[in-house]
């Protein structure tokens, strides 16, 4: 089985396209880990356990490592090394958003593919599609490129019309579809793009999206899941990241994650 | 003084706009320096020390130290520890090219700007203006976006023309522009398009721009300076990264990594 077989048939067995965000934030963490020695390592751990059953992937927002330094990366190094200990064919995806050329791309295909062997990593299309090489190079990783974001200011760059009336995030989705196939390449479109979804799908039919912003940010299971082709696995990935992390700050945290990421993968199950 | 008035003050005083990039790779060291316990560390001390005199600012290509992993981002704390020793005023820069939303827009800016408390940070525009904005606040730092990059993929996205006839780099230039003054953004423009510069000019007169691709990728000094306002220091860093760092495989490298950048500095003192 390839990656994406395998990911498929995992989304098919749990009945689930949920993936759990991990942008664990040292500051906003219940107290009652305050006696760890690792506390986000700790946090993310138990989050990981109570919502494994209904998640087909991980995504671990690099950002909030990076801004705890080398701490932070080992608290990153260590709950990348769990996930997999606990379920080694588990999509754990980089969400670093990475983006530059040649050899600078290559060293950021080196450092986040196999350094730290994620899964997957997030990248920007904006320096070309041909800097996408180093990633898509890795053998039995995705690459994970923007397509339409999910925040208002997308449409300062990805909205704008260009002169044949197109908008640049479907001309950025034309390449990337040409570029690499579903095996190997993902698109990340925003839930809070419903209106987008359907016009996104004609162009990208076969390709897994990366679907932030549900929850906090207003997005909805319902209106992703509708753009997909009936009678097969729906070919998306919706991230959950705040409202699992926080559905609870007491000492059951965990199980109120876990039922919070239940509520989800039941609200999917409907449309599978 | 302000950090852009500190800069342009370096400038006049080095006569230079050299900004030396440190894209260290442990692959591509001098065989004399295989007895250091931290070879990238001790590699950048020497070239700084050797460039120092001519150089105006220096970059750290982040990915070249996340392809180590933790080990590479201790170089890179040290580097920049070093560095601020030798001169606090000289301006280093983390090419980082990060860009994301909301709260993870603001963990790197603390990541790079706070807990390794680099002077400026480049950063990507694609997700929108509002995204900047994290960063822009960090005080007495610099906010470096992507204008227009110097590979040929920039074409890709960044060429393309929109429904007004502007090219999306100068799109996003003029949106920058209108974002924040040049006390506080740089935008990166790449010394390959020689051609776009006096454009660019007439719509960023008064920012500095970060000025990547003279030497391997084929910009010339010459190009850049051109399209400067006579009569006043110019306002770009012309960055230089392997034609200086491997200038020199022996065990005088830095002493010809200094003789590489006094060669850059002498030239861009023709027109200052």
């Amino acid at each position: 089985m390839d990656k994406l077989e395998l990911l498929l048939d995992q989304m098919s067995t749990k009945q689930s396209c949920l993936c759990v965000g991990l942008d664990t934030d040292p500051n906003k963490l219940p107290e009652s880990l305050s006696y760890a020695d690792d506390a986000v390592f700790e946090f993310n751990r138990r989050i990981v356990e109570a919502t494994l059953p209904y998640a087909v992937a991980f995504k671990l927002n690099t950002a909030f490592y990076e801004a705890q330094g080398i701490q932070g990366l080992l608290s990153l190094e260590k709950t990348l090394n769990f996930i997999k200990s606990q379920n080694a064919s588990i999509l754990v995806i980089a969400d670093a958003k990475r983006g530059d050329i040649g050899n600078t791309a290559e060293a950021y295909a080196k450092a986040w593919l196999q350094h730290w062997p994620f899964d997957a990593l997030t990248v920007s299309p904006y320096m070309g599609m041909e800097t996408l090489n180093p990633y898509l190079a890795m053998e039995n990783t995705f690459t994970i490129a923007l397509g339409f974001t999910s925040n208002p200011g997308a449409e300062d760059i990805q909205g704008k019309l260009l002169n044949d009336g197109t908008p640049v995030y479907l001309e950025v989705l034309r390449q990337l579809a040409q570029k690499a196939g579903p095996q190997k390449l993902m698109m990340v479109v925003g839930a809070t793009r419903p209106s987008a979804f359907l016009e996104i799908r004609r162009i990208v039919p076969d390709h897994v999206l990366l679907v932030p912003g549900i929850g906090a940010q207003g997005g909805k299971v319902e209106d992703v899941m509708r753009a997909e082709h009936p009678g097969r696995t729906p070919r998306v990935l919706i991230n959950a990241s705040r409202s699992i992390m926080h559905a609870g700050m007491e000492k059951d945290f965990d199980q109120k994650a876990g039922e919070a990421a239940q509520r989800l993968q039941q609200e999917m199950a409907r449309f599978m």
